[in-house]
């Protein structure tokens, strides 16, 4: 499957496109969050809603329909909330595609459009949901109205894997280490970022960190840091800043002001350091996340490998009922 | 003012509206996410977003012009980032509205339509922006479109009034002291809720502890508790679970089933047993925010008189350079 495909054959179902949903759980959500922002800041045309599966099935937008395309992703392919809702979808004669791991799940059906991805280290960012994802907006951005960023997005998301590559040996000889010892000496700890990558901001707490290394922690927007939360900043707090490249950067960068001399326990991620100077500003923004979760990666093994505790190792996803 | 006389200055203005954002810092923008999710739900033509106020200036959606209304709030007045947006999405040709407590201040002003509401314990809900918002939403809609759920809304808003009042006599009689007393015993607590409550999750967690409290502590929304945070949860660690009575309270049920089995350390909210009961099923969902919301503050004032810390006083808000 390729994005300009998936537009095609869903513009030649269902017509034009007015709304366009992203359906998914945790870590598939984390990854369709960039592409909702990019439709809200770039669309003149198409209204962007995202939900986690079972709240788009329970406060369901009344106008999902013939005119919305909803976009799913289920890495294990047997997601049930995020499969009723692209049943919902279906039934309301909205567009579906689903993305997943599993070739043969129940996402993987030829009732809607599946698109089947691989999964591994090192893979390309253009075959992944995050990279996925931002096509089909782009996609559909270009096949519907103008979208003046669409080749610097597309050359960014090319550039990406070069810039992780290096950002990885960055980030070990730089941070990893530290963020481990930090983890020892703090039971918990505060992770602020901005714009699409609150996106990584949400998922390295939830999943990197609450998931796979059963590590306290909150996550924090970098604009919101001044209106309740600084409060609780002081000498000993932990906090780990994702200080992002694009447009939402004065945010971070204030919310960095502050920190710097209002706790002596801080940990700055600058992604304009980390290589993201190589992309066109225009598209940083949507950009940010895929590095940020590839550091995201780095920073939860690093923990783990001091801990002793295996990223892979769950005690009740897939192993307890819920 | 009132707020179908303040759509009805909009749409003279501006024509017929198809955007309408909401636009806020902090506790501001915890009072607007209602309003957002009961547009999302309800409107056939509208479509919603929500901003912390710097984002919504950084990352501005492209559509923001003459058929888009920009909802702002200020309690102070004075919030720099709500008046730069307010001045943008005025200079864009939007329709403004902006509530603000203080009279007089920046956000009152006659450039656009100005709400200044009271502030003080037993005000009217329909008064203050949890109420005003909705009333905002629920006049749009009926305005343009049909809104089935108009009157069983505007009860609603009225029934809140007496439904608050008996509710702090019970969660005084039976929360308060369990909550203060958990909060000495544990440096830090997850605080869970979902549908159009995740944003007094939020605000419990960043306005009423972080803020008022310096209490360590995050929010985690119920339908994503089982996709990586649950991992976490184990005996000694405390859980805060507002339990809704709309129509997502099949996610805050789970959370709870599994809750209840796998920490010693629970504490529920449930709406329904605190008067939700009483409010027509079709619109509890936009108002159980205005319970949790009176709850929240009941809870923090139960911690800040066992940790002697007044929930007024700050150490940085208004008091230093940021």
């Amino acid at each position: 499957m390729d994005a300009k495909t998936a537009i095609k054959t869903v513009m030649e179902r269902n017509g034009e496109i007015r709304q366009i949903y992203w359906v998914a759980c945790g870590g598939s959500l984390v990854d369709l969050y960039p592409a909702h922002c990019m439709m809200m800041a770039e669309s003149m045309l198409v209204e962007s809603g995202i939900y986690t599966s079972r709240e788009f099935l329970l406060a369901t937008p009344k106008k999902l329909g013939k005119t919305s395309l909803t976009v799913l992703c289920s890495h294990s392919g047997g997601t049930k909330e995020t499969l009723d809702a692209a049943e919902l979808a279906l039934s309301r004669g909205s567009a579906v595609i689903t993305m997943t791991h599993a070739p043969g799940s129940p996402a993987d059906s030829d009732r809607w459009i599946s698109w089947v991805y691989p999964w591994s280290e090192d893979q390309k960012t253009e075959v992944i949901p995050s990279g996925i994802s931002l096509s089909i907006a782009a996609e559909l951005l270009a096949a519907q109205e103008e979208f003046s960023s669409y080749d610097a997005l597309m050359e960014g998301i090319r550039k990406m894997d070069g810039i992780v590559a290096a950002a990885k040996e960055k980030v070990r000889a730089e941070l990893c280490d530290r963020f481990a010892a930090l983890c020892q000496k703090h039971d918990f700890l505060y992770i602020l970022g901005s714009g699409a990558a609150f996106s990584q901001t949400y998922g390295f707490a939830i999943c990197s960190l609450m998931e796979m290394q059963w590590q306290h922690c909150a996550y924090l927007h970098s604009g919101e840091y001044f209106h309740g939360p600084f409060e609780v900043t002081e000498d000993g707090v932990f906090y780990f800043l994702q200080k992002s490249s694009g447009k939402c950067r004065p945010m971070d960068e204030r919310a960095e002001d502050f920190l710097k001399t209002h706790t002596d326990t801080l940990m700055v991620l600058d992604a304009l350091e980390y290589g993201m100077d190589a992309v066109d500003p225009a598209v940083r923004d949507y950009l940010d996340p895929v590095l940020f979760y590839a550091m995201n990666c780095e920073l939860r093994s690093a923990r783990g490998r001091l801990f002793d505790h295996d990223v892979d190792y769950r005690r009740y996803m897939g192993k307890v009922p819920y």
